[in-house]
């Protein structure tokens, strides 16, 4: 059995912990009373067919043994869920629930559901308490920061809150259950990690790349840790994004866009990320950045068994458009994160389309 | 013409200036730039269909004038608004139109506006900048504290955020179209911040009520301005309704349930918080306090030409029952906002549900 790690995400009266390790959901109904989960009001678990069958009976039964009075929301796995149809439903469900202003919201889930169960507590009363269980790689991310969103028509995540949970309770045994390809997928997101802030994890991601692909929980557990400390003390010192959180978004221009062309699903989120830091990094050897910055790059995102090309058939001008539409240019301005060396990364709000173009093309060409 | 009066709702960084007087709409392009309100980026001003044929071609052209890019989005008239299929839609329009993290939602009506304009200013990218031009009385109190919502058809309100505008703009000329029935329930919320607080306003407003009826400027514009200082002074000390704040829902726990049950229309808002705050008074009477609570409140509300009787054909048992309902019950508790004198209120939690019922009762055999 692996160890227990505890991190807290320093934010002053908002600052909450993060618990990472193999069952750590038996010890939820003790956490959640030390947290000061209110035990009077109605809690409202909200997850996805495919997590609930997995791993609802024990949450649901630890926290009633705790002396909860527990609801289930269950709603259909995969991104469509994120829609204001659904949190409407959501809703409904909680005020017959009779959630109150004293209750909270728990997700157990993946990023979708982290996203619609975070955006309904931020908006139900005006905000109500909230509690994350991830139960993929790549929720580490989402689970630390507080962004939460659902989609509308035109756009993904448009329509949110940054809403701050009370704590974070991630069970690594939950993990156990991933398909090969989305352990590989949420690795991207802790590569990124290291690639903006720490390059030492970012060689021990290469050296260890073969027992996080086996899921090997100290592993694991160490990675996500150090993944979820990173974009920790980013967020600490830029809870609202105004700055330096723009960071976090290394290879997210490239990659978002990616995704819409390509129509989701194609390219999971973490494939397209992997994709886009190969593109920021091809970037920033041509903007003076050591060649290093680009073949590291490539080398430990394929150690960990994600793609790092990008799909020729993908039309390069609906590349190029999509970026232009991304929410984070803001009044015009083209804004790129890159890389400086390995670890450390800037925000260049200067970056010309011609040469991003010239990138995108290179980018079908990568080995 | 009567004076311009200035306040600032105090909230530390999210502090914000009230503008009240005659023609402030004219200031709206110099006072926009004042106080911080991007010109790069697009604005978007969401009015109501009956408010935008009098006001909106003003405000947009001062405006369009000092250099803005305004979009518009005009909504059906009335509560029905207040729904996420509208919310829906607004963030649409905001999406076509170009907004950005750095733009602002301005809100161009009352209480419905503000609350559903509001909202979208919240959640719109995790939340962008918002200015309040409330067109009504009764908006002097939504326009202070932050509180933006829509409903969902189970509840009223239940969706929404703390969302502080940047500023708020009353312009006195906008209310010389009120109707006198909307007058009349836009004072009701003026008379309540004098009941709760200030007893030397509450014998004011009936010593001016025919002035405040007449739509005399210089009352109007005094009476704004206290009842909004009052309203700041109670937020600023509890922003987000953990204690001293609730004491605003003065006659609200009966006001909201017999809206509820008279079917939203037989009563304005306000109407209802009249009676309500006279069953307040009765109460308060029941539990101790000195007969001129009950005498006084009666009094400067007929003033103002407000209803205190409660209609005989209102069933108590669903009166009683819509009470139940009230989100203010919190973990199963009664809460109930008691004046002890003219000017002063406490927040009683344990008062029986059967006075409350006599005092129902009572309310249909009022003068």
């Amino acid at each position: 059995m692996g160890d227990k790690r505890e991190l807290t995400v320093e934010l002053g009266e908002r600052s909450y912990p993060i618990y990472i390790g193999e069952g750590i959901l038996e010890d939820a109904g003790k956490l959640f009373v030390q947290h000061g989960i209110s035990i009077k009001s109605p809690i409202m678990i909200v997850s996805d067919v495919a997590v609930a069958k997995h791993h609802l009976p024990l949450l649901q039964s630890v926290l009633e043994e705790a002396g909860y009075s527990i609801a289930t929301a269950i709603v259909p796995s995969g991104e469509g869920s994120k829609s204001l149809s659904v949190f409407e439903d959501l809703v409904g469900q909680a005020l017959k629930a009779g959630l109150d202003r004293k209750s909270t919201i728990v997700a157990l889930g993946g990023g979708v559901v982290g996203d619609l169960a975070g955006y309904v507590a931020a908006s139900y009363m005006r905000g109500i308490k909230f509690v994350q269980v991830p139960t993929t790689i790549l929720a580490h991310d989402s689970s630390v920061g507080g962004k939460v969103a659902v989609n509308h028509p035109l756009a993904k995540n448009i329509i949110g809150a940054f809403h701050q949970p009370e704590l974070v309770l991630y069970d690594l045994n939950t993990l156990q259950t991933l398909p090969p390809r989305d352990v590989s997928a949420g690795l991207s997101e802790v590569v990124k990690h290291g690639l903006i802030w720490d390059a030492e994890f970012v060689t021990w991601c290469d050296e260890n790349a073969e027992r996080l692909l086996a899921l090997d929980p100290d592993a694991l557990g160490y990675a996500l840790y150090k993944g979820c400390s990173v974009k920790a003390a980013v967020v600490s010192r830029d809870e609202r994004e105004n700055d330096l959180r723009a960071i976090l978004n290394l290879g997210h221009t490239i990659g978002h866009a990616l995704e819409a062309v390509a129509g989701y699903g194609e390219l999971l989120h973490g494939e397209a990320i992997s994709i886009g830091m190969v593109g920021s990094a091809r970037l920033a050897v041509r903007l003076g950045a050591p060649e290093d910055v680009y073949t590291v790059t490539k080398h430990v995102l394929r150690r960990v068994g994600l793609p790092t090309k990008l799909p020729a058939h993908l039309d390069t001008n609906a590349i190029m458009d999509a970026m232009m539409h991304d929410k984070k240019f803001q009044e015009g301005t083209m804004v790129f994160i890159v890389p400086v060396a390995i670890g450390q990364v800037e925000i260049n709000k200067s970056v010309s389309s011609a040469l991003v173009r010239e990138i995108v093309e290179e980018l079908k060409r990568e080995e």
